[in-house]
């Protein structure tokens, strides 16, 4: 028996899918006791944009603690903290023309979101928030009220009041723009969903099956929400650092949230971070009103402050994001027609990408060939059913394409051992005619 | 203007109260861009038991991320974890007869608290939650409504369900156990206290203003837990670690929680980490249903073997404690004595202490004289009116006594100016009979 | 300065539109002190579908008072109740092949609907309730919780949790059947709409705007509730008591709620009275679990028998509904098409009926000249938009024609003098591709 | 099988325990279908305080409705609620120096309770409201938040939010001024206790156990309700009326709450009516914000009025209160002393008094032998261990003394039988020291 069975809590998952002792780790390879490599298309759920251990970050990182720069300092100002901020000033916000003031909550995600929630409801004098079906923003009591899944929702033990939920973009099908219902309830008064103090959504559902709104879909929605004063918090823990191709997943749609969570890859070496971007005007907090131990992690300062300068500095690191988010894409098109019998589909942009087989059952028999063949790589999505390629954006092309082609192996494979390839629901599972 | 008053968010509240860019820190001091040196007797807000990057952790952290070392693996086996566990198992848990698991939540004391709250409500199928007056166990929203201030409860911006309010040890004066009232309440099926889950409690509360909870009382505690089958959970994340004496700190008391929480200190170099402690028969999570990106950060799990493989093998650390804090004990009883005219009072255990000087406004005087003198010191309890005194547990001798000076200085000047101490509250601000 | 003036709080409503002091009541009329007659088109919203004072139950009621008959019995078993019973099962029960159970409940719609709520949550064990845009169920803290007017909601005070809010019959526009969403969000476990204990729905939304739901969507809404295993509760406070033609507003539609709340014109004569039906296997109260003083008024079970044997002893008075119904349909059509320049809409079924004015400003004047010239009606909708024609079931047929005649000669002077007609709003406001 | 085993929900309470189908009743006695009479110690749980069918309301009442007054009126102006509110004005309130408006609620105590709750968290701006021990307010959700007992309470299935509960007097044990633990709390910025928007408190506690609040206690909790400006709410539903020896509970403690419920003996004949008065300046309400279709019951107005103009035009009643409830007191005090081995208790004050038999398996035992006598009498308490003498305050002094002899008899006879009287609980159950 190992010390993970005999002491560590049963809530492992990830160490469920993937049952070896890592040890080591480079760029987009994983490698066990044992010394066998995996090649790693899940990136730590998107936090590994830049690859483990990528060396651009280490001997900085190792330097900053040779020379005993501050390791722990609460929220005191730092040296750290100030080359990071003008970094991220002038090279993210400046650029996009962004005027945002940047609060460091705890160092996760769920944190990030819990300080938005608060900060929405404390500006607006509002309880309500709207969140979307399939979103995923955490698993703290207030994010919880937020994410969609029931699995997590289940465990909170509590009415969780202060929120209504909305369709996403595409939840009722084509032709239905779901932002049209969103403005009806808010401009009814009678409507029963109460005027909320803000929305929260992702441009690309990760946890919820690489769902993507379409641009002209978040416009609509920041019209709505302007229209009835109404605050925009796009969570993209997810999506942004460059996930989607540009640092900000929003930028393509023109828009201008009022708040924007960050975390996981931006501090580029997978080390706990998390910030809340605001609009000035929001910065409405007073002293320690949010606070915790860990805000401002100064190590993630140094590595992050690496990778604004040296990812974002120009638009090369985007363009090299399209480009193998193309390759991925038609890949992942190819695999949608050649074995899904038309069942399955492809989903995503840029290199946020991913494959509904139908069934969790599905894919689960094809991620678990595929870890067999050494490929790292999850499910997500209400049933599991989607297979999610989230590999680092600064994988090696001949690493991406040999990791593709593990995944369509096993997708061979299973698929010609399975009978038939159940048919994907259609939108309405349900006909009243019949 | 600076790039903090240009961009980070007015949230701040450390960097308030020590305006300076800091540096570089090592053991028990901090230094700032212009090398002037700073005694820290906060030491993290009690993250920095061992001090600031401490030659012990440093060299085998460096060795970890030069050779490549699992950074993020999310919650995958990692060979750090396992060592990790072995000696946390071996040397804490083993040594002490507690049978619990651990599970590792995200890297945040208030992350641990919402999954402890969680698990007791789910395994209960209970919604009520006991916390004290005064206490503080995080803000993220679970955790909040656990948390006394109000300060921090005002920004919820919801209504918080789930939860009531008990008096702490000594909260109704001498010579009432609060235990009892908590114990009425629970055998009176008219009382309106909902059966609880689970009652949460700090043994020392740190923000609530050094509140110390005898040992007989938190026996007493458990006592009633126990008869009603009501989960006890101990927040050991300021307390726990050592800073009373003992690794964990109801150690004396006796008790066997059924749920600790331990963060801040238990990485020992000020990195991010938490874990929930729990007894096995309450494991019943299912796999993910309480997850996060950044849960088990393996260079916490580095560091955290190092603390506990070279501070908690034998009872050396501990004496050194409890000297140490009968020093600082006897020292603060002078301070009260000589300077207080019999209004102030010391408070504390072991390296957990404090002095009230019964108003906010002349503590606040006191640190912020005393950090003119070079003294990083905050204050604490309901209107700030505790000098909290947190310094590092590997504090040298000659440190101690020259912070404890500059403190006895700050203290002397300003009350000297002062016309009159402020008189201590009774118990009972309001009298009815007058 | 009135007495009302003086001591009467501001809350009053009707006695705003209507600023007489009345003294008596007959039939389809109301006097007030100077012996003016008033026609009643309010009817005590809904509750005097057997006109005011109405000769067949106020001998009885009389007898009883007379005879001693017990008047407050708490919820004793009394001759009055067990003769009510009797009549309920025989008359309305039995014949609609309705296997349930009555609960008698404090006597207000509100109070039937809270007892509705807690029962569904306590046999299914789950807090979520889904409710529908423009519902009403009353405003105690339970009922508010799902109705949908803002006005109500916001005076609270409090988050109210454990309700979800879904797009009633037409709201998202024709062509959309909106129990087709509903079906999705409920087989979707990461919709984020927690697995509900109930839905309540009224057949016919009266104060929400005169609503009416399709026969085939009531249908496709109880099949998507047993499909999910969620309860079914009519709400038929308003629609009920033969207010649409049939006893029950759902019979036509075929089917079978697991509750269905009384009230309103239940008692016959307008005293206070509300229950509670519900289906045999979810009788799961303990005793006293759900009570109150007034629950099972004995005045109204002896006038509440009365209506039942003389209007529902046969179809005789279904058909007279009918009949009137389809008057008031004609002529609400004819104004519509005659006064509203094609922006103006009949709505309704059987005699619960209204006319949709496209804004509340133009409906209230409208009200206004009515109440002028004699005629007592109200408006409702979100905006009160709708003027709501709900006269007595047992209106004389020149009563009812001289009331329509008020309304149109208000209608025809209002509309003359404003220049133009507003435009109806389209279902979407707001079009995403302007 | 009877009709009420057929189609009567089980959640009916008084019929299990008085199972008879009763059918007239008069003064202080009910009589069953076979003409049995039994002498009624419950009265309606005080709702008949003038008794069954006082003929003082009934010819009033039968000529209102010969000559077809006004039965339902919604909220509209009528000569009966003027006539009403005026005899109130003059005989309630100017005499008493109570400067307050009148709201009518739904007609139900759970229903004033609802409006006072809404309306304190409105004014105030705050969700939180405190309530005690014990303490009983309805049963409706917004209500059922404030009252004590589980088996209430647990109905609710959901997380009730918004309250704190605090020790009524007495709670504690003799010697604790709870008030002062209320002040502390709301003294104290990080209590957990968030500040409320009222306290609302019955002055004699029925449903919790004739637990009768100190005048002192009263006049102490005004205090600290002023000094930290928060609302005090006296529910007098079951001890106003009289019931205690003057129309409102609280006059002899001298103090002017902000709101007062009253429902019950109101109307004076039984029928549903309930009614908040507040202070004018609380007068907030926008029309109709809280509404309901039976609000302002004509009928009562009608009862109502001959219950003030009758009973309260001078002091001869309250004399006549205080002198037969001089004499249950005396009579109760001699069962305590006779009976029940030191361990009984006599409770209460005015005509609200009541016995504690230390546990409900005993007084079951002697109220059930009490009915078989022809006795009418219940039990409240945690443990429905109080048996609560409660019979019309118009009693005869020989009725009411036969009642007493009834209550004697049986307690002695079942006493007797009873081997040892259980001994009365210490306030403390549980010792720290064992």
């Amino acid at each position: 028996m190992t010390i993970f069975d005999e002491i560590e809590s049963t809530v492992q998952s990830y160490a469920r899918s993937f049952p070896c002792v890592f040890h080591k780790a480079k760029g987009e390879y994983l490698y066990d006791e044992q010394g066998n490599n995996y090649l790693d298309f899940l990136a730590g759920a998107g936090t590994l944009n830049y690859g483990h251990n990528n060396d651009i970050f280490k001997q900085p990182l190792i330097d900053y603690i040779n020379e005993d720069g501050i390791t722990h300092g609460l929220d005191m100002h730092t040296r750290a903290k100030a080359a990071f901020l003008e970094s991220f000033k002038e090279k993210i916000l400046d650029p996009r023309k962004l005027d945002m003031v940047v609060q460091f909550t705890g160092p996760t995600g769920t944190n990030a979101v819990e300080a938005a929630l608060k900060l929405a409801r404390k500006v607006k004098d509002r309880d309500n928030i709207i969140s979307f079906t399939n979103g995923f923003h955490g698993v703290t009591l207030g994010a919880l009220s937020t994410t969609g899944n029931s699995h997590h929702r289940g465990a909170s033990g509590v009415t969780m009041g202060g929120n209504s939920r909305m369709p996403f973009d595409g939840y009722m099908g084509d032709g239905i723009d779901t932002t049209q219902y969103l403005d009806k309830v808010l401009s009814d008064p009678s409507s029963g969903v109460d005027k909320p103090a803000a929305v929260i959504v992702e441009t690309v559902q990760g946890e919820g099956g690489i769902n993507v709104a379409s641009m002209q879909w978040l416009k609509a929605l920041e019209t709505v929400c302007r229209r009835h004063d109404v605050l925009l918090i796009v969570d993209d823990i997810q999506a942004g650092c460059g996930r989607t191709g540009t640092f900000f997943s929003f930028e393509p749609a023109g828009i201008q949230p009022d708040m924007v969570t960050l975390s996981k890859s931006i501090s580029g070496y997978g080390v706990p971070f998390a910030l809340l971007l605001l609009r000035p005007e929001l910065d409405q907090w007073k002293p320690a009103e949010h606070n915790g131990t860990f805000r401002g992690n100064n190590m993630a300062f140094v590595t992050g402050k690496v990778a604004i300068d040296h990812y974002w500095s120009n638009d090369g690191f985007e363009q090299e994001i399209r480009r193998k988010g193309d390759i991925i894409g038609q890949r992942l098109e190819h695999l949608a027609t050649t074995y899904g019998e038309g069942n399955f589909t492809a989903k995503g942009r840029g290199m946020f990408r991913g494959i509904s087989c139908v069934t969790g059952e599905l894919a689960g028999k094809i991620t678990r060939r595929a870890f067999e063949k050494g490929l790292i790589i999850e499910t997500s999505g209400a049933d599991n059913e989607i297979i999610k390629c989230l590999c680092p954006l600064t994988i090696s092309e001949t690493a991406l394409n040999h990791g593709l082609d593990i995944l369509e192996e096993s997708m061979q494979e299973i698929c010609s051992k399975t009978e038939q390839i159940p048919e994907g629901k259609e939108y309405f599972e349900y006909d009243i005619a019949s």
